[in-house]
């Protein structure tokens, strides 16, 4: 009865390039390490960008050769996946220098966001997807999808289920292997959730959706859950919801991998992590960002005692 | 469609009680004044209980008194209704000099809680929960019963559902008309919540139940979710998250009222709240407690665009 639960660690990239603080290289490096021996099986580690709109991500090239070293030197376990974000086609050919087997594109459900976050419109985003995910299919490298904004955008407000409905289509035709929804802006709740799943699972199979949900509002695990029921299985998640929400200072962003974590270990899920590892990197990772993370585990810890009977 | 959810507001009580700071009677004042002001219809105000013991509380009657003067003035709406805690005989003849019309009593689901936190076994709590009921219909007062660690007590672990089913019953044949089921140390997930809700279900309608969760570790909305799809139409919370963790240093404790607000509306449930008017009292909150309040929907703020379609 034990359900299988893939969880996508993106604190590495989502959540470092929503943080003032830049890590080094090196302390980027670590912290993938820490995740992969927590037990986190599929992280996304940076993004090929440029180094002048999201210094946070500079040099991911090289990272990704140091992990894959890391990788050779048996540090980090080989069923580790890695991935990272490719915006267009200079940022494929960077990312086909390395040994990266997966990338991610990004897109988005409503027009003034996809301008304002990545500087074209829906329609010429697509475009380029068509042409990454060309040369990524010739070497023979898998593809995943964002598509964010899909329950509301901070210019437009609420996004009709049939605009994101039909994205996620356009996306898997185009060849993606899986579509993470997000709620970029951290405001559904589980009857949007629920409306877009039903509106989703007509048209496409959910074993090809994954839910990145935000917990801006505090409703990300309320939402996970309406997911889990509808029968989704894969969430996107950052380490101790690193990466704080670009609208509202001081606010969360991202689902924190703990919290996720624990309410999934509580409800007899399987994921593979190791949910004690995992806060105990807490300390090392807010002496690198210089601020407190908002995860709720993070912060209250792992229970003493086991209360998922 | 509409459901029409009940908010019983815990701030000035249940939150109060587990903050450092004490506020002056004058605040206190304030603060329920807001609230009643933002729409919340119960508010649980005070406790006749020794200001040996808890400070917080001290010179409830007073306050008591203060906000009916507020009600007769209509500073107050006259359909708000208040309530406090009542630990015992002295304590109920304390409330018995004041215009209250409800009081509420609390006990515990584990022996070691209920002796560190009440000082009785739970045997000795029922016999006091008894004389104070008898009491309170002699006076035609209300008596809404509290249930803690009904999921688990921070010295025993795991609390078996049996043994919280056998106290709800025995709690509303003594004659409360409501029992409040709380996680008090917030390690339920959905799965435990929809584990007891459907035992009590098999043995007392659940119109008689509300539910007081813990957000400690994140799960308190996903909770609130597995709840209300299972007829439960009554939840406690503390305004702006009040209250802290007294296990956990710098957590989160009670639910915030606006994040279960948040929630409720943009599922499209009524709760009479106004949300924007609540998110408004927080400076003023936080500048009495001395500390920034753990509500998301406080942090981010209400979204400028409506999200729930």
């Amino acid at each position: 009865m034990a359900k299988d639960i893939r969880i996508v660690e993106v604190g590495p990239r989502d959540g470092l390039q929503n943080e003032a603080a830049h890590l080094s290289l090196e302390d980027r490096r670590q912290l993938v390490s820490l995740l992969a021996s927590a037990g986190l099986r599929y992280i996304e580690v940076g993004a090929f960008v440029s180094p002048k709109w999201v210094p946070q991500m500079q040099n991911s090239g090289t990272l990704i050769s140091g992990l894959f070293e890391l990788k050779k030197e048996k540090v980090i376990s080989s069923g580790v996946q890695f991935s990272a974000l490719v915006p267009n086609p200079t940022g494929m050919k960077d990312a086909l220098q390395t040994s990266l087997t997966e990338i991610a594109v990004f897109g988005a459900c409503s027009e003034s966001f996809s301008k304002k976050n990545i500087n074209c419109s829906i329609e010429e985003s697509f475009e380029r997807f068509a042409e990454v995910i060309r040369l990524a299919k010739q070497n023979r490298i898998k593809v995943r999808g964002y598509l964010s904004t899909a329950f509301g955008c901070p210019y437009e407000g609420a996004v009709s289920p049939k605009v994101a409905v039909n994205l996620v289509q356009r996306l898997l035709k185009m060849g993606v292997y899986e579509v993470s929804v997000g709620d970029t802006i951290g405001v559904a709740t589980p009857k949007q959730v629920r409306l877009l799943l039903r509106k989703l699972k007509d048209k496409v199979s959910l074993r090809k959706i994954a839910m990145h949900f935000h917990d801006t509002r505090g409703t990300a695990l309320a939402n996970v859950l309406a997911s889990l029921d509808l029968g989704i299985r894969v969430f996107d998640s950052s380490v101790g919801g690193l990466g704080g929400c670009p609208y509202a200072k001081g606010a969360s962003g991202n689902l924190a991998t703990e919290d996720l974590v624990y309410m999934l270990h509580g409800m007899g899920c399987r994921t593979g992590v190791d949910l004690a590892k995992l806060v105990a990197m807490r300390p090392w990772i807010e002496s690198r960002i210089g601020r407190q993370l908002p995860s709720r585990v993070g912060q209250a810890g792992v229970p003493s005692h086991r209360y998922d009977q």
